[in-house]
């Protein structure tokens, strides 16, 4: 057999969502792109912020040298340092330059994270229900993925959480807002399982997945996970906010109150280049420097929300999602 | 410890090549850039072509609809059908959309693809000198690098790879021209290693780095080493050739005569995104249909490589330059 038996297993068991997308655009192009609703992956239908734009026009019309080359493996330093301004005025953690990872999207983000951290067996506890392929990015390096129940409204459940603890697990995966369920994890939650990490016996890290961050309703607000976690490391990408999946654009932030933070940004480092990213492209690293504050215009996706929670409401689905949710 | 005890280790073990790029950028800033002379990565001091600005200012220009967007993992079909197309004028063989698959660069590409073949504990031939990340990418899947001795002019002895193949070889890395030794493989040799293969009782497959291909002087040409060898997956990328290293794009192209060619994309299409490439850059993915035929403008590299040449000649340091690379 010419492929690995391990990925031709895993190719077996897939995730169908890849398959979905690749269908709807089959279906698209046989009775009319207006005739398919393709709810599969993530792709936004907007255009990017026009504060985007204009960056990207600046950018590519000034061609400025040494704006496509290679530079360290963590990214460019004026756009890591922009970044991790941002980021000290979000959380009031002394970020640096030097806690700043610029990744390839999210999921290049926590591939290298993972890499740099686990042994083989070492466990990640994942809240259900999750974005199915975060197995595939803890079993990439043999690290073994611990699926945790939350409550009935999908909240954590913290005791459910320590209860799975053992001298393997390594890490948490959070994802606030939550996809699938737009769950946001409270500040009170947050600190629950802060305290829980605190008396573990060891070291255990919380990697906050956090691209819908700016995908906030009816005044929620979304608390910044690594104001109220110790141990944090935020894996991000503007994929979503500036409706540019294609292009993969992310980061890792290492939180300054981690201990060992500058060893484990160190082997991310190296672990980006290994992996063959090498770094995350340039003209994108170069934009969000350029527009640190552009944003999606939430009005758009609010009336698309309501729309399908006032359809779902009226079909009577939410038992039905949920046990969808639940079970899928 | 925070960081894998593999990582730990490799980090210990790691390139030079990085740190003194690094320590470039320092001694830059401090002395001047015009006092500082830069080996170490290769990091083109061109500008990009100007049909590749063109093509680049016309994408930014136009914002076309989902040109930002998630596409189908292996890239945007018209893209890779232009790709396809191209190759197929250059080596003669049937390349379809369904051989190429865009890649984050050709690191990127030979990760995918070893992600993709190798079994815990596998093979990979990979003659001397070498790129030392090839190690790193071997060591990723838990294959086992296999240098192999090559003549005195780094030419491939044919009968050394020969006395290297056990039942857990899987691959063999040919890069011509090559990185560093500038050495390209002739079209004998190449048919000489393809004889050796057909011999061997399972599958063997060459994987082609390609990168410095419009690199050849003093009207040398490069074989196309997926004419001569039936079992060949093409790894390249523009980084060289367009002057871009830091925007990671290129491509694998799995041949049409390899058997089972189908299984391996497929399964490259796979480990591309679950090893959180996802896809490759979207801008860039394009910018290659835009502008399929821009080369960079050798006259410069040549320029600076006589400059070069010339200087060690009349310093007598050939000798001195074989046996650094050789123990290096």
């Amino acid at each position: 057999m010419i492929v690995s038996e391990t990925v031709h297993r895993q190719i077996e068991s897939a995730s169908w969502i890849r398959r979905m997308f690749e269908e709807g655009i089959r279906l698209k192009a046989e009775r009319g792109a207006e005739k398919i609703f393709d709810f599969t992956l993530g792709n936004p239908t907007e255009d990017p912020p026009e504060k985007v734009q204009a960056a990207l026009r600046k950018l590519v019309e000034t061609n400025a040298p040494g704006s496509h080359s290679y530079m360290p493996n963590a990214g460019f330093p004026a756009v890591r340092r922009t970044l991790a301004e941002s980021l000290k005025r979000d959380t009031g953690l002394p970020f640096t330059e030097n806690h700043i990872l610029m990744t390839v999207g999210c999921a290049g983000a926590m591939n290298t994270v993972f890499k740099a951290m686990l042994n083989p067996g070492e466990e990640v506890i994942v809240p259900m229900p999750f974005f199915p392929d975060y197995q595939f990015y803890i079993a990439n390096f043999s690290g073994k993925m611990v699926p945790v129940e939350t409550t009935e409204e999908f909240d954590l459940d913290v005791a459910a959480i320590e209860s799975k603890i053992t001298p393997r697990t390594r890490a948490i995966i959070l994802n606030s807002p939550n996809n699938p369920s737009g769950v946001i994890y409270s500040e009170k939650v947050l600190r629950e399982l802060d305290l829980v990490l605190e008396r573990a016996n060891h070291p255990i890290i919380v990697i906050s997945d956090e691209p819908y961050k700016s995908f906030v309703y009816e005044g929620a607000a979304c608390p910044e996970t690594s104001s109220i976690i110790s141990n944090c490391v935020i894996a991000t990408s503007w994929s979503k906010t500036w409706s540019i999946p294609g292009e993969r654009i992310g980061y890792l932030a290492i939180s300054p109150r981690m201990p060992e933070a500058d060893a484990l940004y160190q082997a991310c480092t190296f672990t980006n280049r290994i992996l063959g990213f090498i770094n995350a492209p340039a003209i994108w690293q170069l934009a969000t420097a350029e527009a640190p504050d552009a944003l999606p215009d939430l009005a758009l996706y609010s009336e698309k929300r309501d729309l399908l929670c006032d359809g779902l409401a009226r079909a009577d689905l939410r038992g039905t999602w949920v046990s969808v949710c639940r079970t899928g």
